[in-house]
């Protein structure tokens, strides 16, 4: 049996479209309907069979049973508030954004069966040209409910990211973003900036440290300063202990202390054996 | 024609171990001698067959005709001190290290036919567990002649690099090391600091940003201590320009100047998207 009769995907991009893929491989929808700001990544979506048909409109969500808001962050909320007086009662809403603390808090007491989710499975290559039905399998899929949240949903939204191959880590919204902000907005904040230290002549005598470094500073910068603005002030702590580390670091090489860098850079392969 | 009759690699760890079984495979050399400090790692060469027999001592060297000095940059220049004398007259010598400002400045006054080079080919995996003949094919090396250095030496150690696929790119030893206190040293400096901000417990709800970043930061900490303190004041510099940009972040983000911000994001893009 079909998990859900009618999806309504807003966002037709990376994770959107993706979403729309796996949907209908898994065969966990009876019909997906997209709807895109870009009339063009709407109707490449169905092409490429992402999604069965494209919505005229919002009102596409009125008899729809699960509704994955997909578009870039800064949208959400607006977009929630636009749809909410046109859902069935009983309809689940999703999003997928990277910061959860803002949505979560507006959209949980707007929608009784929303639900915040973060599938940890973007990549620097945004858009429905580089879709995938595979990316969540094997990824993590982060949901964070409120005390407002009932079971039935989040049951529903669980089982919905199991079967398309996610682990499930359920955390408070607020929990999430305190640890995004250090696994991954930090690493973004970091890449932008190293790449921008680096002059053009010097670039191509480079190898596979700079590239592997750099590869998220290639993220799209209108979604990724949404994001960063969205998750201001934990990203600043991130960026402060940061620096911190980068200081010790400098004082250990300007005080020739060779023991001492070691040590730090001994940590650092600790740590990153970890990570794996 | 072989290139050279003997050549002797003293360190075969991965650039080392790597170059012999290139060498090899191209058959530049009547004969590749190996040692080590680690007989371990010596034998496991000639095992793999990367070299065709393991030096008894540093008298190896009398009646080479190619040395290559392939250990720690801390160790080359005494290295190279022990076995000058054993040296025939028109015996070529490099070394592979990192840095080359004080070890071209050191060698090229001691070695007649010296030359100090750099491929741009290592990984964050030492060791001859996995050394690769293919590292140098389609890699730039670059190469630190100086004013004494004779056009003999010169070209015969460039037509070498060429032989095993690598770019070759002339280089004073200074501006080497000033480029890749940028390119090289600083990517490795974020990211062990990148990871080492990173609570444990964190560390599982990542993806392939985070991954990607530090990938590096799992490199040899002794081996790049040493890169380090020999760099250090170019490597000051560049930290100082990273933290710069740092900084212009950190501020639009604090200032929420998201235009300011985006900016700098896409800056960042298209310097990565030069990157290839």
């Amino acid at each position: 049996m079909k998990m859900f009769n009618k999806v309504v995907i807003i966002g037709t991009g990376l994770i959107g479209g993706s979403l729309g893929l796996a949907l209908k491989k898994q065969r966990l929808a009876g019909q997906v309907i997209g709807l895109s700001r870009h009339q063009k990544n709407a109707r490449l979506a169905k092409k490429v069979g992402a999604i069965d048909g494209i919505g005229a409109s919002l009102d596409v969500v009125a008899d729809a049973d699960l509704v994955i808001l997909a578009t870039p962050i800064d949208t959400i909320i607006d977009l929630a508030l636009r749809i909410v007086k046109k859902l069935k009662k009983d309809c689940i809403v999703i999003d997928v954004g990277s910061t959860k603390e803002r949505i979560v808090s507006k959209l949980s007491a707007l929608i009784p069966n929303f639900l915040g989710t973060h599938p940890l499975a973007g990549s620097e290559k945004k858009g429905i040209a580089n879709l995938e039905d595979s990316i969540f399998k094997g990824s993590i899929c982060i949901i964070t409910p409120t005390i407002k949240t009932n079971n039935y949903a989040l049951n529903k939204v669980k089982l919905l990211w199991k079967k398309l191959g996610a682990d499930i880590v359920i955390l408070s919204a607020k929990k999430h973003d305190q640890i995004l902000a250090l696994t991954s907005h930090l690493p973004h904040a970091v890449a932008f900036s190293l790449i921008n230290s680096i002059p053009d002549q010097c670039l191509g005598l480079s190898s596979s440290g700079l590239r592997d470094t750099t590869r998220i500073s290639s993220s799209d910068p209108n979604l990724w300063s949404e994001i960063f603005l969205s998750n201001r002030s934990n990203l600043l702590t991130a960026l402060s202990s940061f620096q911190s580390n980068l200081t010790a670091l400098k004082l250990a090489l300007k005080s020739k202390n060779k023991r001492r860098l070691t040590k730090i850079l001994l940590k650092a392969r600790k740590k990153r054996e970890k990570l794996g």
